[in-house]
């Protein structure tokens, strides 16, 4: 079974490297979201592409999520002591990371190719690919701050701001990276890892060529909404914040005619009608990845599911 | 006695600093070389400017003259696995100036103004001028190996292209930064480190305006060469490579008419005559600097032999 899912950060990271570990890298590819890329000390930043890349080579930082592990914060601190802005910590080994990939970038090098050498650098083996080598950037229209940059958004105003809608800023002009399309046109099933549908997700699939590409294909998504409350991070907030009562069939709903399964939290049982009722076939299970072995049970789980759904819709 | 010292990197630092311990910062500034610049790793990197800041901070690594005491490579390290140029060397604690610099460069503020802002942060009392705020560029033209901008030719090559001529590229666009020609009107004394004549001190000379706001001054220089070697550095041989045996008479003899007096160690006594036929006062002394002592010892002697050569040209 060739297997394509579509990831944001830490939380999407957690389940594709539950699937790395029981798919070799012919049958498994990662493509991230690049809408949260920016700029920052003069640096191009990749939040996602980063945390996918250092959880799948193992270098990711266990408390936090991203960054890396072992990490010394030295020019980080020398920079906040010379007034440079620190909201937003850089490590000085994730540094070489972005210091490498904006000299490379201002060479003419494609992020895709970067990230590509930067991947066997990391001993890596499955192929991870930016949503697009063409800046896509996630703008989010506030309704008490203005409008603002995710990181801005995320990092430096914590989630704070009222969410009054999300632009994806160059997404007309963008084109998927080369070997994406063709990622998901071999590929049996696709997962929407649960990632944050607004911010994550949504990035990726206003690139002009994902929705067609995805609308033929089996696609199942893993809700990051469990009880109610987003398992990190901003999404249960965005929900509310645009009058959508934060839900795991709320992000089905979301995704609606894409997608032919979705796996949601028992704890959330009462949806189930929900979801069935939009043709959509569930999955119940225990979507909560707290160590390495919940993230390989949940892979297990994610792809015997999706071989049913697979059996179910030929 | 108000002083401006005119410097290049180590050599010339090692001067200032015993300068600045003897002289009130209302008396006493220092117009660094900023022909060395470069850019590396998409980052600003002014080694002059922040060797004589380092330097006159109290963080210069001791044993090697440049960069920061106490310094970390995890940056470095990384970078260099990625692929990385890793033929000169950046601490974690002096990518901090540099990634600062490089954005405050960026947001369009001045060179000086930013070293001001710099020094201030590292307690820092002597003004530190770059000796332009317009990019000036020292380029080696090679007998052997075409031509290279200075950092190329001195740490990528380690001096050992044979040279052919300089060159200031930018010279003669740019100007003295702000405060520059002011400080040395207002100058008793300008001492010539003894930094590189070719590559520290021609390079300020070279930029418009520096060599008329000279020419009435009491200036007074520190030979580099001692014994026909240079303390440091590739200055004796290139002065071979030009044709001119390397010598501190060579070194007056390059300065010309801008010189009042001269200083040179006492094993050139040789030389002295020579020095004194072209009408330059000379002192003979121990131009070495060995330690902290020997710094403020031989600042000593040169302030006292400035206000000899002054009373004299009176």
């Amino acid at each position: 079974m060739k297997v394509v899912a579509l990831a944001g950060g830490v939380g999407g990271a957690k389940l594709v490297d539950g699937l790395a570990a029981l798919l070799p890298p012919t049958d498994f590819c990662v493509i991230v979201n690049t809408g949260d890329d920016f700029d920052h000390w003069g640096l191009r930043i990749c939040p996602d592409l980063d945390t996918v890349c250092y959880t799948l080579a193992g270098l990711a930082n266990p408390k936090t999520g991203w960054g890396l592990r072992d990490e010394t914060w030295t020019t980080f601190e020398a920079v906040k002591s010379l007034g440079g802005p620190d909201w937003f910590r850089l490590g000085d080994k994730d540094l070489a990371t972005h210091l490498v990939r904006t000299q490379q970038l201002g060479q003419g090098h494609a992020l895709s190719a970067i990230t590509r050498e930067f991947c066997l650098g990391w001993g890596m083996v499955h192929p991870v690919l930016p949503m697009s080598d063409e800046p896509v950037r996630t703008i989010v229209h506030t309704a008490d701050q203005g409008s603002m940059g995710f990181q801005h958004y995320f990092v430096k105003y914590g989630f704070q701001p009222v969410v009054k809608a999300f632009e994806f800023r160059g997404a007309d002009q963008a084109k998927p990276a080369p070997g994406v399309l063709d990622a998901i046109d071999l590929a049996d099933l696709v997962i929407f890892s649960p990632s944050n549908p607004w911010v994550s997700i949504d990035p990726i699939l206003s690139v002009r060529g994902y929705r067609q590409a995805l609308e033929n294909k089996v696609v199942i998504a893993v809700s990051p909404i469990v009880g109610g409350y987003a398992l990190k991070g901003p999404a249960a907030k965005m929900f509310n914040e645009l009058g959508i009562r934060p839900s795991a069939s709320a992000v089905a709903s979301h995704y609606g005619r894409l997608l032919t399964g979705f796996i949601f939290d028992q704890q959330d049982q009462e949806e189930l009608e929900k979801i069935e009722r939009w043709r959509i076939i569930p999955l119940l299970t225990n979507i909560i990845m707290k160590d390495a072995q919940d993230r390989i049970r949940l892979a297990q789980e994610v792809l015997e599911f999706g071989e049913t759904v697979l059996s179910r819709s030929r």
